[in-house]
């Protein structure tokens, strides 16, 4: 391959940007709506030189960027796979699909970005669907195959295993060029904050978006949403969003966005949701129905296709955009509306033939295939600047890169809980957030086990769409539908609720890593490779993960009785007996009820009396970790729709001297 | 879209070519080596007029061509598809890909050929990865979607739901044009003929091919080799071919092709198998190893990327295609080799790794994309020229377009029972062969039935390539390789045995089914749809199977105690009571050991001896039913490795009389 362009100076600190041939006039960047947090950039280590040479040609296929990969360097990202972990020597070709079943590149959330053990992030800047050939680069010609090593196998022997050097082949149909952005680190941690720097910056909802969200029946009319609202709150289950399902508009596939006739009075509702501190949340999708008053508005701004005859606003277009804006700010937001579920924005079309093709063409001038892979970013943006500043937290079906500053959170119709963990670990590196939401359970134990992940997660979703109960009252959805619940449904309702007041006792702490996603671009969900790349023992491990930089989360899922845990670097705590462990891999054995989570030593957690709402009149207990354990902690109170950086010191905190302070951080006991 | 291509005069009776744009060189049709059967086409139903119309419109992505759709028309084929059927209003990306876990066109055998109920067949003649959406055409310039119909809804609800009219869309990447055959019926099922006919005619497995197929342990020795033949002799189960697995080389991945150590005398076992009415089927892939006396011959006609440090042959180029066959005509087939089952050729890249990517480049100049979809069809010519005529029958792991010449069956590592069968039934649409292989099994019941399924198939394979021992001495792969079998094992073989047995008795009639796949084009095993297009009952029928013209199977999967079974047009015949059903849907409740099959009234079963290996020396007993059986059956014994058209008449077989003719057709009994 020939040079695809030079590499001269960074265009931001530590940031450089490749030009192969001749890249295609809309990508991710070129549609970027965020400047890069350009302040916090310049706060990273500097790095002088760009950390990988890139070369790129055109093809009679398109275009293939090829960018060295070194002896026992591995591949982690693409966005959000669900079924894979560490890329090298696998093939995966990014196709945005809503039902991601195979290892093979297919994601809701795929993004051409990945980051190696070796300290730096790569972007290639397309909106097509890109195949990576992540060290499996085998080319005769590139390294001589009769070249046999001492162990009389070919070279291409240890290429296959990762034991050699290699390449990621980066295939790109239809152009005729790309830019690559190298991210340096010089850590891996480093290489993902930047590239989400370069996104500008990581989302921070309100704290309000991190408490415990309820979504309640698609059937349910404005009483009966009222009446579980009523239900939680008599119960004392936390929550502090409400969400509806199809049943509130006229027309949902495609949508009208307009009030059906079960909710008579939005706004009365909303303001008495309102008044007992609930929030609420509205799914939607972007296809609009011919009887929404958005249709005609959109007419010319729309795609050559229809999908379940709405109209595929052309979200490229500023235009389209704000028109969607206008009619949702005019519609719902100012009736109080906090935020949206996005769904079908993922291209269920390649099983439920429910979306447009990639032949579409738009008027911005992208087809069918660029516009699924930036829909579902554009459509956040859209959304988004409905609320003019207003803090907003949602979910959606689709993202891709750069999508860092939205506040949105990526779930799925599958329901695997080992892969919906490997979601969380996953989404980290790739500038995404993902739920991995509660919907029904196989048994009470699949119930504490799911919810238990659930909480531990950036966004704390109860998704009982298909059910009139809450799940504890009855796991089965038949069953529960026909209001059958086993007689002792006020326990499991007890061990649900305490792990719902452990999430709302976690929002300090939850919240500060999410203002550290916003200043730093560190993200507050990620694999442990990311903070220890030079451990190789990490590097596979895909069922554990970090939430911010005291916890590490071990989940357990159904059926399993003992599991192994993978301690990195130096000592850790049991977040629940206070047991020291060392470094290394533990058997452990955790009872239904506990979710194996440790405490890195040295550092301080802030947790929150629990509470059946979100608020920042908290009454902060503290816990302390190891001898060299700070003095103080910082927490971040809301005021006027912003938050308060406030270091609290030892004295300033009733609770504090209640931990054990500087030793070896054995706490007074399990929070109830 | 603008007309692609202008329809005069068919090129072959009933078969039109309309050329859209500028096609690519290398296609399907442009490396086909089989020559249209045209004799046997001028036998078909004449048809003057071209069934459909081709449009055509050259796209900045490729090229996308436009067929219309009819009001309830249905749209089958698209090749071994393991998780759909009918597939109106579905998007189908026809990718090779060995791991096709989703119901979005993936598949071993990607066919860009589909049939409807309208009576016509349509070959896109690509060898890309092209998208068909079938009948989801919702372009909202082609039908105004303000339009709404008596029933208040939109005219693309209905389009939607295959109620009204549509189109046919096929997106082919990279290419500037396309010839689309155009397969005139009137029949859906003489449309099927008339694209067999053109890829040559189906293909005539020689008479053992359609006996018993068991393959050996992964690493059994020549001597465990044959310790197997003497047990099944011993045991008195059917069996006509052994197969090895990868052992029997001195490289498997890749391939050297040369015998191991553990295989040191080949024609001396061959000749003792031979002796024994065995004959012998091994394994190999396509990649050939450096050690390979093959390497040398192929370095200039090979890609430009290994697999697994192999050279990946050019199969479209014909030296390469020689000198493959050459080297498998002296080393094996000289040595009395019958045949070959060829992995790996499925782009097992997308999931394992284990291939070689779309952009490779090879001397003919076709790209990796191409080069998977011709790989497996151009694989089986090459190794079936090693054989100079001579009759072959053996397995691969992926076909294309115009394959149905080839003596080749497809299977898969996949291994879901329900998927085996529908694999069986959408298989004869696109003129390919596949095999429901039994493996291991959960349960006893999963493998009887299983085997039920085996025996009703085009080739009868006991794949027992990581078992040590029968299945049927213990179904659990572990338990089995350890040597510990259930005590009563011995009557668990006798049950397999049985069926087996079942197996050789249909020999002369599917033998004769076969005959007509290759005179006349019929797929000797296919769906309901084929024979009924006309009957919308028949429409999403995947679990039942024709196979010839006379018996009609519907599978038992493990578990399932009872099943629908939908008898079209008149009387039907149980075939193991005679108890007479009326067309129409029937509830059955069959007992472990009974296949559920049924025989068309008006027709006549030759059924054999049972034997333990196949044989020309037939006893045949006929078994006719219905008032309407004919007098006279058509049997094919071999000669010379021919078969001999032989017209039984009612005096001519023994046992003729023993079952009731020109009656309503009750058999003496159950065959033993």
């Amino acid at each position: 391959m020939s040079p695809g362009g030079s590499i001269s100076s960074p265009i931001l600190p530590g940031i450089w940007r490749v030009t192969c041939g001749r890249p295609e006039a809309v990508s991710p960047v070129a549609t970027r709506s965020y400047p890069p947090a350009e302040t916090a950039l310049a706060e990273l280590p500097q790095v002088d030189t760009c950390p990988v040479p890139v070369s790129g040609q055109a093809t009679p296929r398109g275009y293939v960027v090829s960018i060295p990969l070194g002896e026992h360097e591995q591949v982690y990202g693409l966005g959000l796979q669900l079924q894979s972990f560490a890329h090298r020597n696998t093939k995966k070709t990014l196709r945005v699909n809503a039902d991601p079943r195979l290892p093979a590149g297919d994601s809701h959330a795929p993004v051409p970005f990945y980051v190696t053990t070796g300290g730096y992030g790569v972007l290639i800047d397309t909106a097509r669907y890109a195949t990576f050939y992540c060290g499996n680069d085998h080319r005769r010609t590139a390294r001589a195959e009769h070249a046999v090593g001492g162990d009389g196998l070919p070279a291409a022997y240890h290429a296959a295993t990762g034991e050699s050097p290699s390449d990621v082949l980066v295939e790109i149909p239809h152009a005729d060029g790309v830019d690559v952005y190298v991210f340096a680190g010089p850590s891996m941690r480093a290489a993902i904050q930047r590239s989400n720097l370069f996104a500008g910056g990581g989302a921070l909802p309100p704290l309000w978006g991190l408490g415990v969200w309820y979504r309640t029946h698609k059937d349910f009319d404005q009483d009966d949403v009222w009446q579980m609202a009523e239900t939680l709150r008599d119960r004392r289950i936390p929550c502090d969003v409400l969400g509806l399902e199809p049943g509130w508009q006229t027309h949902t596939y495609s949508c009208s966005y307009v009030w059906s006739k079960d909710f008579p009075d939005p706004k009365g509702m909303i303001e008495k949701l309102r008044a007992e501190n609930f929030r609420l949340n509205l799914w939607e999708h972007a296809f609009v129905h011919p009887t929404s008053p958005l249709y005609e508005r959109l007419t010319d701004h729309a795609g050559d296709f229809s999908v379940w005859s709405g109209l595929v606003p052309d979200f490229v277009s500023a235009t389209a955009r704000e028109e969607f804006a206008d009619f949702h700010r005019r519609e719902h937001v100012c009736l109080g509306v906090s935020g949206y579920k996005l769904d079908e924005c993922d291209n269920s079309d390649f099983t439920g033939g429910w979306s447009f093709p990639e032949l579409s063409t738009f008027p911005s001038g992208v087809d069918g295939e660029q516009m699924h892979c930036l829909f579902g970013r554009q459509y956040q943006d859209a959304i988004t600047s409905a609320f003019d500043g207003e803090p907003t937290y949602g979910l959606v079906r689709s993202a891709h890169a750069l999508a860092a500053p939205y506040p949105y959170v990526l779930y799925s119709d599958l329901y695997d809980h080992r892969d919906f963990v490997r979601g969380v670990v996953n989404s980290g590196f790739s500038g995404l957030l993902w739920t991995p939401e509660l919907r029904h359970a196989d048994s009470p134990e699949d119930l504490l086990r799911r919810l238990q992940t659930v909480v531990l997660s950036p966004l704390a979703h109860i998704n009982a769409w298909y059910l009139r109960n809450p799940p504890w009252m009855q796991t089965d959805p038949d069953e529960n539908n026909a209001g059958r619940f086993d007689p002792s449904w006020p326990e499991l309702e007890a061990r649900c609720r305490r792990l719902l007041e452990f999430r709302m006792q976690l929002l300090p702490y939850l919240q500060a890593a999410f203002v550290g996603y916003q200043r730093t671009g560190a993200p507050p969900f990620r694999a442990l490779v990311v903070d220890w790349p030079d451990d190789p023992r990490t590097w596979m491990i895909d069922d554990q993960y970090l939430v911010g930089d005291a916890l590490l989360v071990a989940p357990m899922v159904a059926g399993q009785r003992t599991r192994e845990v993978y301690l990195p670097g130096g000592t850790w705590f049991d977040f629940w007996t206070g047991t020291p462990f060392g470094p290394g891999r533990h058997s452990i054995e955790p009872d239904v009820e506990t979710i194996p989570l440790f405490v890195r030593a040295g550092t301080a957690v802030p947790l929150a009396e629990p509470s059946l709402h979100a608020t920042s009149e908290w009454t902060i207990h503290v816990r302390s970790y190891g001898d060299d354990a700070p003095d103080t902690v910082t927490v971040y109170p809301e005021r006027d729709g912003s938050v308060v950086e406030t270091v609290l010191g030892r004295d300033d905190v009733a609770s504090w001297s209640a931990v054990t302070v500087g030793s070896n951080g054995a706490p007074a006991g399990q929070p109830t």
